[in-house]
């Protein structure tokens, strides 16, 4: 299919509600994107299964916070120039452009890339949702190396880094992604065909899409967005209620903390607390854990049902919390090595959200 | 010339004094590049006049506090992996090594280099001495690029950089390094021999090598080491007495602090205070300033001749205070820019230190 203006909108709205918490707010990413759509050339999105074994596939990516430039929207040289510069590294075309991180602003940044070189992009990423660091996309856990990748900022300043394992390539393009100001442009786990279809996340992009255009009709039909939302997602609603506590902590240069949610209608008398690190990690309703990373959880605005990232948690905020389960190449014993609550520190046997909603009779 | 095993270890001795504070302690490197001299090729020191126009040149060097490990010398491959790096980014052999810092351990590193690739170490350095930052090199002033530059490790991650200019190739490469562990091997400003000859601080090698073997004879001769180290530099002995006071604060990243003296001898009653950020950069006596960077500071051990660096000050050591004009490349406007007392942040005029020697009546 061919991405219109109508689709790139919806992508980044269903991309904020994949996002958990975190990934960054897609809105400047969909500004870039739907300017390429309009000056570039026809973006199609093709299904991963087409791609053949030696095809070279490129993700490409922010790293970092996106610094919100409201007077001047990025000109969409940097995905591009982070492709190229890769292209050039190997000596090599790629032939796909693929998201590695459907949930948030990299939903679109491979849009960018793909209008502006005529590349197709890939229905499919490494996560299925946002996470913070490097080594947790799906393409670790088959063993695809995150580099040589390409950082670049957008004065120019260019790196190729070639670490030894993805925690390193992780560490040291962190700590070159705060010295460019926060935010980098990079092409990272570059890999062939036969990698991407085994370790891809697929039909990423088309799941923000429905996602988005599910929330946008039922708008404008009138009728319940909540349900459109789980209805897609296969989620489910968690709490309803109102913000009364928001605490922060920077632990070790994460942004990590809690909200406290006191809850109203369905749920009076109940408090959700959710525990935060960049996304949403684990809800817990009274005592009970019910929702714990990698699963997703997402906060949304009670009247307009947009998500509210981790960074806007504030008091006052009625919102409603919607879990929805992750893909089941994180819920491996691999998977949650890398993404599992006690990946992040916390002392807590991952259990799959169905589960634990079940036993709760929610 | 060829150099021998004792040349090393007079290099090594020459280096340190000319570190004026900093350039890290040489010893390490020293027992990397005997073993090079040792197992490697013959290295062939050469002048800087005999280089063609469009020779490759490469500085070798690490950047950062080098770990010291005392029960594993450093292999030596790295110098010659980062050196290779850059041939195989250039596509293009070098043709020479040169170090880009003669004072403290980057005196050895391109020894070990050479040592293991049979390439010409050149006889020139850019600085003459040791300062703590990438732009603080002679090939900066005549617009010689830092990048693309190639960082390594041990473990085997390695980086190429290409920034914009030389202060972000700084600030980038600074990040880069710290989490390396604090030290990382470097090839840097790879270079034309036409820049080289325009650029270089010639006899930077050589000047080290006569600085050691004057000191070693005169211990064996038993005549006066400080005689000798004034001859060689044409330095002057600023101070004579006993470290008081030292006093640490950790600014910007950097070990700032000052070491204030109490004089003996000819020095009785008078106070001399140095103030430090990783190398010596102004002497004061009394109240007077009597040398600031980029002329050379350095302190020695009144007993052994041998010279403390900043990190290694403390309360109680017997020193003497060595003063030596610095290269003249650093006296004009643009080198005082780079490497002024006001570009570290003194409110003080240079003024070059024969002068203020002979005001003061020294």
């Amino acid at each position: 299919m061919i991405l219109t203006v109508q689709d790139v909108k919806d992508i980044a709205v269903g991309a904020a509600i994949l996002g958990s918490g975190g990934g960054g707010d897609p809105y400047i990413g969909m500004l870039m994107a739907i300017q390429a759509v309009e000056k570039g050339k026809k973006v199609e999105l093709m299904e991963p299964e087409i791609v053949d074994d030696n095809d070279f596939i490129v993700p490409v990516a922010m790293m970092g916070t996106p610094t919100v430039i409201i007077e001047k929207i990025p000109g969409g040289e940097e995905p591009v120039y982070v492709l190229r510069a890769i292209e050039r590294y190997y000596n090599k075309d790629a032939k796909f452009i693929t998201p590695i991180e459907a949930g948030g602003v990299n939903s679109m940044i491979p849009i960018v890339a793909a209008a502006y070189t005529g590349k197709p992009l890939l229905n499919g990423d490494g996560m299925g949702r946002a996470f913070p660091e490097l080594q947790m996309v799906t393409f670790h856990l088959i063993g695809v190396k995150a580099t040589p990748m390409i950082l670049s900022d957008e004065r120019g300043n260019t790196i190729v880094l070639d670490a030894i394992d993805n925690f390193w390539a992780e560490k040291i393009a962190r700590a070159v992604t705060i010295k460019f100001g926060g935010s980098a442009y990079i092409a990272i786990y570059a890999m062939m065909g036969r990698e991407y279809r085994r370790g891809a996340v697929k039909g990423a992009i088309t799941l923000a899409l429905e996602l988005g255009r599910a929330i946008r009709e039922a708008k404008k039909r009138g009728v319940n967005v909540f349900d459109a939302i789980l209805d897609i997602t296969k989620g489910f609603k968690l709490f309803k209620g109102k913000i009364v506590d928001v605490k922060r902590f920077n632990i070790g240069g994460f942004a990590r903390g809690e909200a406290v949610i006191e809850g109203f209608d369905e749920f009076k008398n109940r408090r959700m607390t959710i525990k935060f690190q960049n996304e949403n990690l684990i809800a817990i309703i009274d005592d009970e854990v019910i929702a714990s990373t990698p699963d997703l959880i997402t906060i949304v605005d009670i009247e307009t049902a947009k998500p509210i990232t981790t960074e806007r948690l504030r008091y006052g905020l009625r919102v409603a919390v919607i879990g929805i389960p992750c893909d089941p190449k994180w819920r491996t014993e691999e998977g949650l090595k890398v993404v599992g609550p006690r990946y992040f520190g916390y002392d807590i046997n991952y259990e799959p959200i169905e589960i634990r909603v079940k036993r709760l009779g929610l």
